[in-house]
C-alpha cells in the first residue's frame, strides 16, 4: 500500500477480520474513521504526563463516534433487505443514524423523551428523519419503562428492527466501534499504555476494551493490552464505586449530572463497561460537572480543541487521576475525546459568555493589539 | 506503507514537495486533511453523472477546509518566533486560525465588522482569541478600505503578521490548501475530468487548479488537469459574467447574496481564479441562493451529507450546469464540500422549521412507525 489508500475504506472495511460485517455486499459509508490522533502539547506536559494523545472522534462525519455504530448498523440492515428501523435517542446515535439510513434509503424513525429540546433535534430533521416525542417518556421510571417496552412490542409485531447503539441492544453494530483501538494501536505502532473513556451507557467503553483484546488475541497473546479507565459524572456513578467496592454489578442511580449523553441511570451496557476495566487492570474515576466544564475549555484554548462536555470527559479523568496521585506514566496515555463542539452550543454559549467583543475605531486597532 | 500510515502525518507533510512549508521544524498541525471522499449515491444517478464524488472538507478538525490554510499558515509563523497576529474574518478562517494558534501559543486576535452576530464568534472565542468589532468596518466601502489600510499599517509599523486567507495577503500559507487536489488525485488514481468548487474570494478555487497542475508537472504533463468549473451565487457575481464575456479581470459587485463565506464583492483572488478555469478549461456557472439551499437540503436527506450552505454551492452549480444542457461526464466528477452543517444553525432551522414533531401516547408508537 501506498499512502494513496488512506482512506480508500471505511475502518470497517480495513479491518473486517474483527468485524460481522458483509463483506461481499457494499458498506453504508460515509467517510467514518480514521480520525486524528493528535500529541498533547500543554494539558499532558502539565499533568507530568510526557506521551500523552487525544483521539478526535469529534471530526467523524457527523461529529461524534456513534458514526462507526451507525456504518456497521445500517450496513445490516441494508444486507438484511430491512426499508425501515425505529430508534430512540435525543443525541448523538440519532443524528448517525438518520445520516447513514438516509445514505442507504431506510425510512428512520426515531422515538424521543417528551421534553426534547427542538435545538438538539435539527440535525436529525436535517437527515430527512421522522421524529415523535412519547408522552411521559423520560419523565418517570415507569413511563419510559412502558415507552420502551411498547417499542420492543412493535419492533417484534412488525418485524422492525429497533436500533439502540448498546451492546444489550445491537451487539454487530457495536462491533463498529471496537476499529477505534485498531486506530489507535496502529498510529502508535502498538497498544498504548493507558487509555480514558468517558461512560454513559457503557458501550463505548466495552468496545474499545474488546478491540484491544482482538488484537493482542491476533497477536497470539504476545501483545499487552492497555489498562482501560472508565471516567463518570459524579453524577452518574452507575459503576466507579461498584469498582472500588469489589463488585462485578453496575447500580441503578438517580442521575443528577447535566453532561448531556453521559446522564443514563441504568445499567444498559454499564457491568459488561465494568468487566472490562477489571479485565484490562484499568480503572473508574469520578469528576465533576464543573471540571468537566473547565477542561472543556483548556482543550478549546491550550490544544486548539473543541468538543462538547461529554467528549471532555475522558481528558478530565485523567486529570483526576494523576491530582489523586494514584495514576502517572511514562508511555503513551490516549484519552478518547466522543463528540464535536457544536453538538452543545448552549455549553459553549456559558462557556464564552464572560468574553468582552469591544467595539473600537479604526484608529485604536493598534492599540487593540498591543493590549490583546 | 501499510495501513497504519493514513494519518501518521499531516497532508502538509506528506505531499512536502509541492509545498513551501519548514520540513525541519515541526508542524502545527491537529489532523487536518485525509477527508473522506464519498461516491453520490442520488444526486449523481439523478443528473446522469454516474461517477461523481463529494470531497467532505467539513470533517477538517475546526469544521472547514480553512484548517488547510490554517495549519501552514500558523506553522510558518511559529518556524519565524512570531509570537501573535491579527486577522480579519467573522467566519471560518477565524476559526481555524483561532485553534492552530492555540495549539500554538500564538496570540491571535480578530477584527470583525460592527456588525457580526455574535453566535458567529463563539467558536473562535472558545479557542481564547481576542476579538474586536471596528465601527464602520463592513458598513460602506470607504470606512471598510479605511480599516483594512489601518490594519495593514499596524501589521507594518508593529511587526506583526496580517493574516487574510488569500493568495493576494498569504500565498505561503494559501499552498495547503492545495494538499485537496493531491488527496483527490491520490484516492481516484489519478485526476477526475472536473471539479466543481465554490468561488467567494477565490483563493480556494485557484489552490485546487493549482494543486492539479502541480501533479500534471511531476508528471511530466503526461497526465491531464481536470477542468476545474468555479460557481457563484448570482447575488456574487464577479468572475463568471467576465468568464463568458471573455475578459481576464473579474469585476467589482454590490453583493446581495445571502450566502454567508461567499459575498465577497471585490477582488481578492477572484482574477486568479477567473484564470485558473479558463488555464484548465472549466466554466463559470452562477446558482440562486434558493437553488442553494434546497441543494444543501437535498444532500442531508438524500445522501446523508450536512453542511453549510456555502458547503452545497459546488453541487448546486453542478446541477445547474446540466439542467443547461451544456455539462455531461462519463468520467470522474468531484464537488468539493467546504463547510459543515454546524457552522450556520440559523439555515439548518429554516431548512427544517416546517417539520412538524408530534407528541404522541406510547400506544401510538405502532401507528407512528407505519405512517412514517
Amino acid at each position: 500500500m501506498t499512502v494513496h489508500d488512506w482512506r480508500r475504506e471505511s475502518p470497517l472495511a480495513a479491518y473486517s477480520q474483527y468485524l460481522p460485517f458483509p463483506i461481499d455486499a457494499p458498506l453504508v459509508t460515509l467517510g467514518e474513521g480514521w480520525t486524528p490522533l493528535v500529541r498533547s502539547q500543554r494539558i499532558g506536559p502539565r499533568l507530568g504526563i510526557p506521551n500523552l494523545w487525544f483521539k478526535l472522534e469529534q471530526t467523524n462525519p457527523t461529529g461524534s463516534y456513534k458514526d462507526r455504530f451507525a456504518a456497521g448498523q445500517v450496513s445490516l440492515l441494508q444486507a438484511r433487505g430491512q426499508t425501515t428501523c425505529m430508534a430512540t435517542s435525543s443525541g448523538n446515535t440519532g443524528s448517525a443514524l438518520a445520516a447513514y439510513c438516509a445514505r442507504a434509503r431506510i425510512r428512520c424513525t426515531v422515538f424521543l423523551v417528551e421534553d426534547a429540546p427542538r435545538g438538539k433535534l435539527s440535525q436529525m430533521l436535517a437527515y430527512g428523519a421522522a421524529l415523535f416525542r412519547v408522552r411521559g417518556f423520560g419523565a418517570s421510571v415507569e413511563s419510559s419503562a412502558r415507552a420502551i417496552a411498547t417499542l420492543a412490542d412493535v419492533s417484534v409485531s412488525q418485524g422492525i428492527t429497533l436500533v439502540i447503539s448498546a451492546y444489550a441492544h445491537c451487539p454487530e453494530g457495536m462491533e463498529g466501534v471496537k476499529t477505534i483501538a485498531y486506530e489507535i494501536a496502529d498510529r502508535l505502532a502498538g497498544p498504548p499504555e493507558d487509555v480514558f473513556v468517558p461512560v454513559g451507557g457503557g458501550g463505548l467503553c466495552t468496545a474499545v476494551a474488546r478491540g484491544f483484546a482482538d488484537l493482542a488475541r491476533a497477536a497470539d497473546a504476545s501483545q499487552s493490552v492497555p489498562r482501560v479507565h472508565a471516567v463518570q459524572p459524579v453524577g452518574n456513578d452507575t459503576i466507579v464505586t461498584p469498582w472500588r467496592d469489589g463488585r462485578d454489578q453496575a447500580r441503578p442511580v438517580e442521575s443528577r449530572t447535566r453532561i448531556s449523553g453521559l446522564a443514563v441511570p441504568t445499567d444498559i451496557d454499564a457491568s459488561r463497561a465494568l468487566a472490562a476495566i477489571r479485565t484490562t487492570g484499568g480503572s473508574g474515576v469520578l469528576v465533576d460537572d464543573s471540571l468537566v466544564w473547565e477542561v472543556q475549555r483548556d482543550l478549546a484554548r491550550h490544544e486548539g480543541i473543541y468538543v462538547e462536555p461529554a467528549g471532555a470527559v475522558s481528558v478530565a479523568g485523567l486529570w483526576r487521576a494523576v491530582g489523586e496521585e494514584r495514576f502517572q506514566a511514562a508511555g503513551p496515555v490516549v484519552c478518547v475525546l466522543t463528540g464535536h463542539g457544536f453538538k452543545d452550543p448552549a455549553a459553549v454559549e456559558r462557556m464564552t459568555a464572560s468574553e468582552a467583543v469591544p467595539l473600537i475605531d479604526a484608529g485604536e486597532i493598534g492599540a487593540a493589539v498591543g493590549s490583546s
